[in-house]
């Protein structure tokens, strides 16, 4: 089995590690970084490397992208006469329905392309964000469409168990934008919102406490990567700050009257939602 | 010296386990709970313990109370005919303008009383959740009043960096209650919002990753605690909150009209701001 990884930063580079480690026997890394590929070669993470996709499309039996969401129906498009019949093309991106769509335009009849999403995030960029054991318990999402082989769906499923993967659970395009709105996009939201808040000065850290320190970190963001992802799913995102907005009013206004008993329901709901979850 | 600490929580508690630590000649606990005197006397928290804080409070040269906002001003007027002249107490409230308000009326005057703030939390109530370790590397704010004699101050300053905390920070209460408002309950509004949102449901943990983990820990919250905190600093709070708001409106504006650069602008601002403070 060809392996093929179109870019080797973080999460390319991580699943070249890891597969390496499980004994897939030729994975190819492409970057558009020449000095990236020599990297990945000098230190073991890659069977062959170049710059040129299409010199090795044709041989790939599976192919991963691991672009930007804006890149994925572009490189389609692109090298749609390089790929090999029967190949399986894979996607790495944090949202489903936009890209998708995008993607299904385009894509040739002979290959297949099975839309996942490894929710395993980094604060690294590039392939010094790569490590062997990044996907060890993490989860991951495959979102099938209608064309999709059921024989293929598994040839990804198997990939991501083989990165180390814990889970890899099949939801719709739709469920998977709509919960990672509120479970991942939200929270950059609120993190991003809360640092930029005229509040914040020179002094907040003297007031500031583990609650802060952890609520602000994910603040620290690749703004082109989360502009886009936003971007794609902005009618999700949207619905979900709406959802949330409406929990901040209640609490406001409880607050507001000072109501007591509205107050402290609020907070048990919330404890006893978190413990069931933890 | 002789150390009163009225209320062997996981605060109080590990106050007696640091300073016994540090070699204090004698600690005095007082707690409503007799099981609880007994095992910090058990497990060598304290040097004596009681019940009946009129016992021993004519021998305390500190007091210290680490009871709940609320019952700040009434353990005082309650208990002001024991106090010893000179003696020096303070408080651990997470909120200060209003408790010094109630404090300052009915204070008799042979006491001084040193209002501060210990700033790290705990997950586990009672004794339980005592450590010795609590205060190494934390912080601490006293928010000093014209009442208040120096010496006093530098008195509340020793006992809480003998208790293992790192800095010892003086601020107004006014300034203390905004940058908390802001720091701290806006985290635990935020926190218990996300909770409550009506997209939450059994199959949230499915698509959540570490930073729903990270950003939910707080509400796991103690409602009573908590909601009397949030009233007494009602007005910061309000204020808090839509400072937040005013961001989150420019965020979903951006995201609204599309405008690729105004929320790049804000991620970039936000990635800066976090990357000056830690």
């Amino acid at each position: 089995m060809t392996l093929v990884i179109i870019g080797l930063g973080a999460i390319g580079g991580s699943f070249a590690m890891s597969l390496m480690k499980k004994g897939y026997d030729r994975i190819i890394g492409v970057d558009i970084d020449k000095q990236t590929i020599e990297l990945a070669l000098n230190k073991g993470f890659i069977h062959e490397g170049t710059t040129l996709p299409d010199e090795v499309l044709a041989e790939a039996d599976m192919i991963l992208l691991t672009l930007y969401p804006g890149q994925i129906a572009s490189f389609v498009q692109e090298h749609r006469n390089h790929f090999k019949p029967g190949a399986v093309l894979t996607d790495v991106t944090g949202v489903k329905t936009a890209i998708i769509s995008n993607v299904e335009q385009i894509l040739p009849d002979h290959v297949d392309f099975i839309f996942a999403h490894p929710m395993r995030g980094s604060e690294k960029k590039g392939i010094a964000g790569a490590d062997e054991s990044k996907f060890i318990q993490a989860n991951a999402l495959i979102t099938p469409i209608s064309i999709n082989k059921e024989e293929n769906i598994k040839k990804v499923e198997q990939l991501y168990t083989d990165a180390g993967f814990d889970t890899v659970t099949r939801v719709t395009p739709e469920q998977h934008d709509e919960q990672i709105a509120y479970v991942s996009q939200l929270m950059h939201v609120l993190s991003v919102s809360v640092v930029n808040s005229t509040q914040a000065s020179d002094d907040t850290l003297l007031f500031a406490g583990n609650s802060f320190k952890e609520l602000t970190r994910i603040a620290d963001i690749n703004e082109s990567l989360w502009g886009e992802l936003f971007l794609y799913n902005k009618d999700a995102l949207l619905s979900s700050i709406e959802a949330f907005e409406a929990e901040l009013n209640t609490f406001k206004q409880a607050l507001q009257d000072e109501d007591d008993v509205s107050l402290k329901t609020f907070l048990i709901n919330a404890r006893n939602q978190r413990r069931d979850w933890y």
